[in-house]
């Protein structure tokens, strides 16, 4: 019989509803994650630390199958989960529809500027004038990443009047290729990113890019720190080459106090929160969890599957 | 030949483009607009003030045709124009793009408690989870006024899968009538004031209505602090009976530093700021008079034109 080495903040969403098929096994501590991992057919050994997560799969030998409430994978050993042929499934889109909504609202934050009026509203002073005076209506968005995040950025975005261009292995059909964006950069207004952490990805954008759009144009990294040549949008940004950044991402996080980010007035750091931002994660991730666990007894694939060479 | 009386702040956005059947003056100060108001058969008299152009109306006894740029105009002598007949023009919808995207920023702005996320990159410390976290999606908005701005809104939110309800005079195909949502009010998650100022909406929110609301239900104000019983408003914030208050409009204007709204985390005091987050207010403005214009010596009717009876 598979056994489920799961944590025990999930046993009340999944006891009594697992297939009779499957034998849990809980764990209410890393000690006992290190000791329990070797048995697991089946393991969703999420943890708040990565260190004892990554100890864990080491030790998971047997393991068909890893379960995951995150989204990115790719701080655990990869090439040795792929090795032992191990089926990944992740939280893709768990917490899409939440990071969308963070998105719309940073854009929206800083098109009015308001932050300057909760300021304003702790000082109790009623300004004359409102410290944002863009619309979203009428402006361009770059969208490079259309999973499950992208896509569920663009419709909202639409309803507010902007012309959202995604970036397509393909291109065409309005979309631009991997290689057309670039030269594209100047035309936007908004640089929304939303790709998978991966090799491909991984400072992709630069000083050439940073150089490349328009003085009035945001960057939204909503994707990993990593995407972004940090030290080179510090600069940007100090410069005001672009005209603002808005970072639920950042490199490294937390983000040192001494940081140069937190006090630029065209920065907002919103400290990795945009996905927190609900309270159906856990619920989401353990009705999908059931339901793999229905089609892993029944031979039939599961979903969705992260693909330890691509990275997403 | 028809004289209009303008505001020389809108002589770039018309000179040279008004029909030549029409002869512009424009006045620079409260004097000159007082000393030509009496030759006005047209009249473009918005200040920043009231009172001035209350009594720019009283002598403007000439006057076919009254412009403004303000959707609002409850604070002119509306029987008096109405006994002299004069046609009036309004700013109904110049501002409601604006408006309706900044409705939509503060409800996400709530939903995600992000203003506590903007006072914690002041302080340079990371949070480990976010302060607010519900979602739009999946919640339910009764939207009260379904002119430019309240259309713009429940497209936006439904883009959120937000269920919007409106109220509307006959009621029925997924609306609800005058009657009927008073009683429906503990349904919903947000109830948008976007009603026009008429003696019908004034107090039309007050404590019996505030303590039929979920207490999670958040009060939307984009319409006039007179629709909502402040007093009633404040008791129910401090006592959390509601949600919170999503407020650009107060009782009174500016709000005094010692007002208690202030103060309350539950209430977000936004200063009348939302029409005012954009840019192209006076030439969506000067656009709409010069077809006026046309309209007028061509003698075809004037739109969106504001019947002072009605009050909107």
């Amino acid at each position: 019989m598979p056994v489920a080495v799961l944590s025990s903040l999930i046993r009340p969403l999944v006891e009594g509803r697992l297939p009779t098929e499957i034998e849990p096994r809980f764990f209410a501590s890393v000690d006992e994650l290190h000791a329990l991992a070797a048995e697991a057919d089946i393991g969703w050994f999420d943890l708040d630390r990565k260190e004892p997560m990554i100890e864990a799969v080491r030790r998971a030998e047997r393991m068909q199958w890893l379960n995951s409430i995150y989204a990115g994978l790719d701080f655990l050993p990869l090439d040795l989960l792929a090795q032992r042929r191990v089926t990944i499934t992740n939280g893709a889109g768990i917490n899409a529809l939440t990071i969308a909504e963070y998105v719309v609202m940073l854009m929206l934050v800083h098109a009015k500027g308001y932050r300057e009026v909760v300021r304003a509203q702790d000082r109790r002073e009623w300004l004359m004038d409102s410290p944002g005076k863009q619309e979203l209506a009428g402006s361009r968005a770059l969208l490079l990443g259309v999973g499950a995040i992208g896509s569920l950025v663009k419709t909202r975005l639409e309803a507010f009047e902007v012309e959202v261009v995604p970036v397509r292995r393909s291109g065409g059909g309005g979309a631009l290729g991997p290689e057309e964006w670039r030269g594209r950069l100047g035309q936007f207004d908004w640089v929304i990113l939303a790709v998978p952490a991966t090799a491909e990805t991984d400072g992709m954008i630069g000083a050439a890019e940073l150089a490349a759009m328009k003085d009035s144009a945001v960057l939204v990294n909503i994707a990993r720190g990593a995407v972004v040549d940090q030290p080179a949008l510090v600069s940007a940004l100090q410069q005001r080459t672009i005209g603002g950044a808005l970072l639920d991402v950042t490199t490294p996080e937390p983000l040192p106090a001494e940081d140069p980010l937190w006090s630029l007035d065209n920065a907002h750091v919103t400290m990795h929160l945009s996905g927190r931002a609900q309270t159906k994660m856990f619920v989401r991730s353990a009705e999908r969890f059931l339901e793999n666990c229905r089609r892993f007894v029944a031979g039939e694939p599961l979903a969705p599957v992260f693909d330890p060479a691509r990275g997403y």
